[in-house]
């Protein structure tokens, strides 16, 4: 059985989206970033770096500990052996792309948010530098998906962790998108797996 | 043999590096991204996102190209089976830290240089945002190293991928490091091993 502390992030939908498509059984542990949830002692012993998602999984010895959601959905892919090639350059096709968002995607679009819409003063230069690298790291991912159905040869860890961040970097930046092709049917492609529907709704703060 | 196209900075450091301790054969193109040659059409074809290192594996048929300095480390990791635990939890301990430093360390240092140094105007919140999440990174870094000689169990590409960002940011914030204890003491260690000193200087620009 394995923990998920998460909340409604695209950081913890990719771990969300990846057990539901893998159908490991999971239990899911609201970690409430709003209000300071992720300093807790408890939490701090998963993941000192304060941050959701993370994972134990206690399937292994001792329980497995693990935090930031790439090692997160590389972990889980060899655990099942499924969401990644096992021939080397195939897997590093998705680990290259997988990177793209946790070193770029992600990242930028977290800066352009809290500049947009956090911080305390509104600071054209900021908007506007990461408005532009959002824009152009959007613009290499709709080139590259122009002529293919998935982020590699086939759906993957990749498409994973692309898709949570490019939903809410839609609904947030319509205007971003205006232009883009590839990247608008991929969502729709990816948006129609059952997996990533429920995925996306973990953690249901309804509850 | 492998082509890596690089510069003198801390992402391609950390390419040369694996390619030194890994001993493999290898061929230094400089891309000089101060000249905007990371926009060049041959450039491109290789990492359509305009960004060192990037390398081609011409061992691999055909030609494996590869960009993101995480998804190289891993690859040449994998391809030889060293600096990267084969065990599934080792391997996860590994990959952790080396998203931590892709998606936290490099990213949140990269954008304190920017603002610190490069932006067209002082924005002391754009500064002091960064400079904050900077430090709490290394706290977090530090306290992990303070009963460890390795980030992981042994010295792994999770090592190699923080080492040249800290090295940078010691030189330039030298008071973020004052009271660090962990993060200095693995600096010098992981800094004694010849194969990191010659990374560091790849590429040569004297020559
Ligand atoms: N690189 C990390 C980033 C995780 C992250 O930024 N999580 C955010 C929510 S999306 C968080 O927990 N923030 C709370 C905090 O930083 O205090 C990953 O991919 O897991
Ligand atoms: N996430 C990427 C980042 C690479 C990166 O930022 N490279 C910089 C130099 S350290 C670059 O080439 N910048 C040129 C540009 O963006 O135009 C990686 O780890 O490889």
């Amino acid at each position: 059985m394995i923990d998920l502390y998460t909340f409604s992030t695209p950081n913890g939908q990719k771990a969300s989206i990846a057990l539901e498509e893998l159908g490991l059984p999971y239990t899911v542990k609201v970690i409430n970033i709003t209000q300071g949830e992720q300093f807790h002692p408890e939490f701090l012993a998963i993941n000192p770096n304060n941050k959701i998602p993370a994972i134990v999984d206690h399937s292994v010895p001792g329980g497995l500990k693990l935090f930031e959601s790439g090692a997160i959905l590389l972990y889980l892919a060899e655990k099942t052996g499924r969401l990644l090639p096992t021939d080397l350059a195939g897997k590093a096709e998705v680990t290259q792309w997988l990177m793209f968002q946790m070193g770029g995607v992600g990242p930028m679009l977290g800066q352009l948010g809290f500049f947009n819409r956090f911080s305390p003063t509104k600071i054209p230069l900021a908007i506007e530098r990461y408005r532009n690298e959002s824009s152009r790291l959007l613009g290499v991912l709709d080139r590259h998906l122009s002529s293919r159905d998935y982020v590699a040869r086939e759906y993957s860890v990749a498409d994973i962790a692309l898709y949570p961040w490019l939903v809410g970097a839609r609904n947030a930046y319509p205007e971003l998108f205006r232009a883009l092709r590839g990247v608008p049917q991929w969502l729709e492609r990816v948006g129609a797996r059952p997996a990533v529907q429920r995925g996306m709704k973990i953690p249901n703060l309804a509850r």
